[in-house]
């Protein structure tokens, strides 16, 4: 493939500074710089090297505003990480599609299947799926009874979902990810033994949701487990039984989430995040990374950060202090000898 | 499927309060309150959902006591979770179950297997291994040379056993656990490079152990890593080599055991708990979520929280000061000026 | 199997103290002490477990001067744990190993497979993949189109590479591990909405590299995510896109690396450590279990702790004053009181 910058700011809707001619094969990070690349620039950490940078075309907001010459060709947008995502999901859309049944693979008789499905080798299908056209199931991957999974969907190599669990449309689930294990939950006895409860709920995905490898989401114990439309998990999260997040939320890789917590839009979540159970978490909370929840959050838009959590700004105040306690010990120390004169 | 409350209540030797005719016909949550469906109360939070639930029937303790008038019919038992446990358990057993050999599978001529054995397509069992009478494998699980597996045992699909790893009777495994990896030993040399020590060890889960989805168990470096009797792992755990947890422990998601390290009956742990390597817990020990434990906890059902751990009680008094150290700060500023003067 | 000490003394040149014929036909570890076993003492720790052992044999370090009698031989060497190591190493190498083509697997014909391959039951390998000599890849695996395998690499059950990427040389991938799933990258848009970036970057692994269980290491955006040669990473750890780890680094469990860090070599992180993205680590830094680094560490061999981190010895000091606090408030009080007087 080979494009022009001008025919690049064109997809894009960019204005083009510099030679319109210059030439892109490849596309490469802003920091490597080669020749012949198209890269971008969103990060500002990273905004020094567009001085230096060999790649021959760079993407930037309008707001940018180079402070010394830049060799390369700029195109200016709106939005570059968002024009990037535009263009980077042109040249997806042409790449050739996984398509048809592999073999070997276990499709029960009383599935349904849509058109244009991929279903690769060693996956399975279990009794009265229903798979919505241009699904893609890559090999290896477990579909259980009952389970239903809307148009677009696509589900990478050995990601499971246990029976019953309901996949919305356009969603991602990446390889190893879990659907619909069991709750847990158990009732412990006088004895010291725990006895099982059942799990007889699902867990309901909507659209547009996105699940990271190895991440695990339980099946209510009654009821949904329930990811709203638009959210995003990363890798390694773990959700358990009856957790309700909201939409367009972010959740960064490692965070848990315990039983029945419930979770507002817009959220924005750090890794190895925390929350406790049956808590309320309101729309457009941020977490810092390694946060720990141990109370609903009840303030929109607020930002937390501790173990237990507090105001991210009073963390950080109190952490200053933290850092130097020895010194203020020492003070206090100095003050009591200071009377004792 | 549809009983009465009376009928419900002899099966868990309950007392009906209200109308013994009323009618289920699913489960539901006290929140959601659907008509015709059972549910229960057992967290006290959720007690106010009571006088408002559509649900027709509700288990509940006998130590409840109305404070308004309830709508629905009451099932009065010693304890309303056990009695749910009880009761999904029946649900559960009266559904079919899964039997026989699915194809294609692989399974070694010198496997043995029991019978009302299932063996889900594109699982495989490796040579030697020894399957006992009313074992569920789901598809896509492996098992490895000479693992041993206990009777009704359930293996969830995508559950890797390495070999020769011993898994005990009425044991569950979800999806994507990995029991008898190895353990992470490495020599390091004077060049800076590590060496590995092969781990010949094994992984023995006793009988009535839960291990959650994508949890990893490593195998010993020699000898075994033990999980013992009735405990019950939650998601994404990670217990290392030579690690022997109690009986009738419950550890929730996300939590991490380093090496060699021993832990007693009865514990409970939070999500995200951190252990480090050849530390000692005792009995009935009770660690906040989020605690990382540098040292062994040599007092029978302490309770501890923070990183490092300390006494619960004690961290949470320290943490209220921790909070407001500005504040502190301050007063000492104040009091030096004061000295000043 | 059974050897003598002397005999065992020759393989690791080590010095035979005791009788040189005692027997050994298993391995144990020290504080079981099996007869005719062989053990080894490495760790302080365990150095009074030497005394009661009944291990017929113990390696020990040149530098071990027992205070008591010790009953069993004692093999002396430079470095027990490695001497360990390569007895154990000679003792793999002996045993039999898997080899040819199982059935069924899946393999497209435009793959290239080397001399001496082990293809599982059910594992799939992709169009134009390049699988080197003595490669094992064990069932359920699954190698994405066009992904390289180096020499002597061992991949277990389960274990996911995505499409492009490279597996260097005598590496080790556990089950579960996805090698290549899509970074976490999404261009948040005015309207709360998320636009996916696709992940147009691979993953590399150099040679000698260690991945555990359901470990995940996402592609990069543009370019590689790397980690580089002599690297060990144990299960449960997430690596970001676009992130670098130098040479002869060793990672603890569920430890996670935001995006776009680059981590030196030869450090040491202890389990469930979380790193911020965008970030750099020196060489032979060291940090301590769930320690939270938040900014770029610069200083060579620097030991931290503490989230957010700061030099561990300061984080022990000011945690010695925290678990006080109550106390350092109450004297604060008291001297205010004084005051007031």
């Amino acid at each position: 493939m080979e494009f022009t910058a001008q025919q690049i700011a064109q997809l894009i809707q960019g204005e083009v500074e510099g030679n319109p001619d210059a030439i892109v094969r490849d596309v490469s990070k802003i920091e490597e710089g080669k020749p012949e690349t198209l890269t971008f620039l969103a990060n500002p950490k990273y905004t020094h090297h567009i001085y230096n940078t060999e790649a021959s075309v760079v993407i930037v907001n309008k707001t940018f505003m180079a402070e010394k010459p830049v060799k390369a060709t700029l195109i200016k947008v709106d939005d570059a990480y968002r024009a990037l995502a535009k263009l980077l999901q042109m040249y997806q859309e042409s790449l050739p599609k996984k398509s048809g049944i592999e073999q070997p693979s276990f499709i029960d008789g009383s599935a349904q299947l849509g058109d244009f499905v991929y279903v690769g080798a060693f996956s399975y299908i279990g009794e009265n799926a229903k798979i919505a056209d241009k699904v893609q199931i890559y090999p290896q991957v477990y579909v259980g009874d009952g389970v239903q999974i809307g148009e677009n969907t696509i589900i990478y190599p050995g990601a499971r979902i246990y029976k019953g669990c309901r996949i919305g449309a356009n969603c991602v689930i990446h390889s190893g990810a879990v659907i619909g294990s069991d709750g847990f939950g158990f009732a412990p006895g006088a004895d010291g033994k725990f006895e099982k409860i059942p799990q007889v709920g699902i867990v309901v995905l909507e659209d547009y949701v996105e699940i990271g490898s190895n991440t695990t989401i339980d099946r209510a114990t009654m009821g949904e487990t329930i990811i709203s439309e638009g959210t995003k998990l990363d890798n390694l999260i773990q959700v358990a039984h009856n957790v309700e997040i909201g939409k367009n939320s972010v959740l960064a890789a490692q965070t848990g989430i315990a039983g029945s917590t419930k979770i507002g839009n817009n959220v924005m979540f750090g890794g190895q995040v925390g929350i406790s159970g049956h808590l309320k978490i309101a729309d457009g909370v941020k977490l810092a990374a390694q946060t720990g929840v141990s109370k609903s959050i009840t303030k929109a838009n607020a930002t937390q950060m501790g173990s237990p959590s507090m105001d991210a700004m009073q963390y950080n105040k109190a952490y200053v202090v933290f850092r130097n306690l020895p010194d203020l010990r020492q003070r206090v120390d100095a003050i009591e000898k200071g009377e004792k004169k």
